[in-house]
C-alpha cells in the first residue's frame, strides 16, 4: 500500500499545482471572488477523483500532463458542488476538510458566485488545446463532464437529496440519489482515460462501470463514518444524517451489512478491470483503499 | 420597423420551441428541479441576444437551425444568471417578466440548483453534434461561452456589482462592471455565427466590438427605465437602483446625457458593420430597437 499512497498523493500534488496555475491570486476590484475559488477548491481534500482520472489515463498511456488537465476540470466541478451544497438553505453545512465553508468564510452571494465561476472554469479547461489537441476529444469531454454534471447527474441528485428529506426513500431510491449525486461525476473521472485516448466503446464502458461501483463503494463508506468517524478524523460535520432523521445505507441496512456491502461493490468494481491486466493494478488498489478508509 | 419586429418575433420563437424540446417536462422523482428550469427559461423576454445570434449567422449564411441552438444555450446561461442574481442573498429580487421569481415561485435550493444544471445543459448543448459537425466548432464555442459566462465575464461582473453597493463607482468603474456583467455575454452573442463559419479574424473581432457598443447602449437604457418606466410596462422592479443608492449610468451622467451615450454607442456600432455591407442590415435595426426601447 506504500505505493499507492504515494500515487495518490503524486496526483493529489499534480492537480494542487495545475489548480494553482489556474487560479492565480489576483488584485482586480473583484479579487474576493477568485479568493473565494482559491480557497474552495485549494483546501485539500482526498482527490480521489483526480487520482481516478491519472490512472484511468495510464491504462492507455494517456501523458500525465493531459490527465491531469482533466482531473482539475473534475476537482472544480466537485468544489463547485460542495460549496453549493453546503449553503444555508441547502445542508447548511458550517465545516467542511476542517474549515469554515466558503459562505462562513466569505458570504452567501459570494459563495453562490465562486461555485458558478469555478463550473464555468471547468468548461474552459477541458476546451483548452493544452488538455487535447484533438477537437474531438476536447468536445466528447465536454459532453461527458456536462452530462454528469447536470440536471441528469449531479444536480438532480442533490435535488433528490433534498427532497428525500421529507420523503424517505428506500434502498432503491437511495442507489438512484447516490448515483446521480456522486455516481456520475465518479463515472466520469473513470472514463476521462479513455476519452482522452479515444480507446474503443466496450473500454470506456467497463471503466464506467467500474467507477460507479467502486463510487457507491465509497459512498456507503461516507455513510458508515458519519456513524462512526470523528469531526477531527473526517475534518467535517458527523452524526447529522442521523440527527435528521434521514435514510441512509447504514440506517437501512444496518452496520455490518453496509459494510459488507462496500467489499462487495468493491470486489464487482474490480472485475470490469479484466480487460486492462496488470496496467489496471492502481485502480485495484483504490478498491482497496476505499474498504479500508477511515476519513 | 415591422419587418424587424417580425424578425425578433421569429427568432425567440424559433429559440424558445428549442428550448421547449431540450427542457421537456418530466415525471422522475426530481422534477421539481425540472419545472424549475422550465419556469426560468420558458417565462419570456425580449430575446435581444438570441436575435443577435441569428442575425450574426445570417452574414456568414449559417442555418437557422444551428444558430438556433446557440442562441438556446445563450437564453440558458441568461435565465441562469438572473435566477442567481434574483436571490434574497444577492438583488433580492421578488418579480421578473412580471412573475414571481424562480425562488419565490419554488424556494431558495431549487433556484440554486436549477441555474445549476441550466448553465451545465449550456455546455451540452454545445459540444452536440447537432450544434455543428465540426467538432472544432463545438470547441471553440465552449470556451467562448464559458470565457464569458465565467470570473473573467458575466460572475466577475455580478461580483463587481454586489461591491459596488458599498463601494461607490465612477464612470470608468461602472463601464467596467457592465462590460463583465453583460457586455461579455453580448459579444459571445454577436460572435457566435462568425464561430460557427470558421469566419476570419477580423470579422470576429468587429462582431464582438459591435456587440460591445451594442450592449452597452443596452445596459444604459435599462438604467433609463430602471428610473422612467413603470412595473406595468417593464415587467420587474423598478426604482431599485435608486432605492439602494447604487451609482448607475443615470445618477452619474444625468438622463439626458445617458440618453445622448446611448445614440452614441448605437451609432459607433453600427461603424462596426461596414465589412458585412447590406446583409448587417437587421444588426443595424436591432441599434434602433435599442434607442427606443420603452421596456
Amino acid at each position: 500500500m506504500v505505493n499507492f499512497d504515494n500515487a495518490l498523493a503524486a496526483a493529489a500534488n499534480a492537480v494542487d499545482r495545475e489548480l494553482e496555475a489556474l487560479l492565480p491570486a489576483t488584485e482586480e476590484l473583484e479579487h474576493r471572488l477568485f479568493d473565494a475559488m482559491r480557497y474552495a477548491v485549494l483546501g485539500g481534500g482526498k482527490r480521489l477523483r483526480p487520482f481516478l482520472v491519472v490512472a484511468g489515463g495510464q491504462l492507455f498511456d494517456i501523458e500525465m500532463a493531459q490527465s491531469v488537465r482533466v482531473a482539475a476540470a473534475v476537482e472544480l466541478v466537485h468544489a463547485y458542488s460542495l460549496v453549493h451544497d453546503d449553503l444555508p438553505c441547502m445542508d447548511d453545512d458550517d465545516l467542511r476538510r476542517g474549515r469554515p465553508t466558503v459562505h462562513v468564510e466569505f458570504d452567501e452571494a459570494t459563495a453562490i458566485l465562486a461555485g458558478d465561476a469555478l463550473l464555468s472554469l471547468a468548461f474552459e479547461v477541458l476546451a483548452d488545446k493544452r488538455t487535447s489537441v484533438d477537437p474531438r476529444v476536447r468536445s466528447d469531454l465536454v459532453m461527458a463532464l456536462a452530462r454528469a454534471a447536470g440536471g441528469h447527474g449531479m444536480v438532480g441528485g442533490q435535488m433528490l437529496d433534498l427532497w428525500a428529506e421529507e420523503n424517505p426513500m428506500d434502498e432503491s431510491g437511495i442507489v438512484r440519489m447516490q448515483r446521480l449525486k456522486t455516481g456520475e461525476m465518479i463515472a466520469f473521472s473513470g472514463e476521462a482515460g479513455a476519452i482522452l485516448a479515444r480507446a474503443r466503446t466496450f473500454e470506456r464502458q467497463a471503466l464506467r462501470m467500474y467507477a460507479h461501483d467502486l463510487g457507491l463503494a465509497f459512498q456507503i463508506t461516507d455513510d458508515l463514518l458519519d456513524v462512526e468517524g470523528t469531526e477531527a478524523e473526517t475534518g467535517k460535520s458527523v452524526g447529522k444524517d442521523l440527527a435528521a432523521g434521514k435514510a441512509t445505507f447504514v440506517s437501512i441496512l444496518g452496520v455490518e451489512a453496509a459494510r459488507e456491502r462496500v467489499r462487495m461493490l468493491a470486489q464487482q468494481a474490480t472485475t470490469h478491470l479484466e480487460p486492462f491486466a496488470g496496467k489496471a493494478d492502481p485502480l485495484r488498489a483504490l478498491c482497496e483503499f476505499v474498504i479500508n478508509r477511515r476519513s
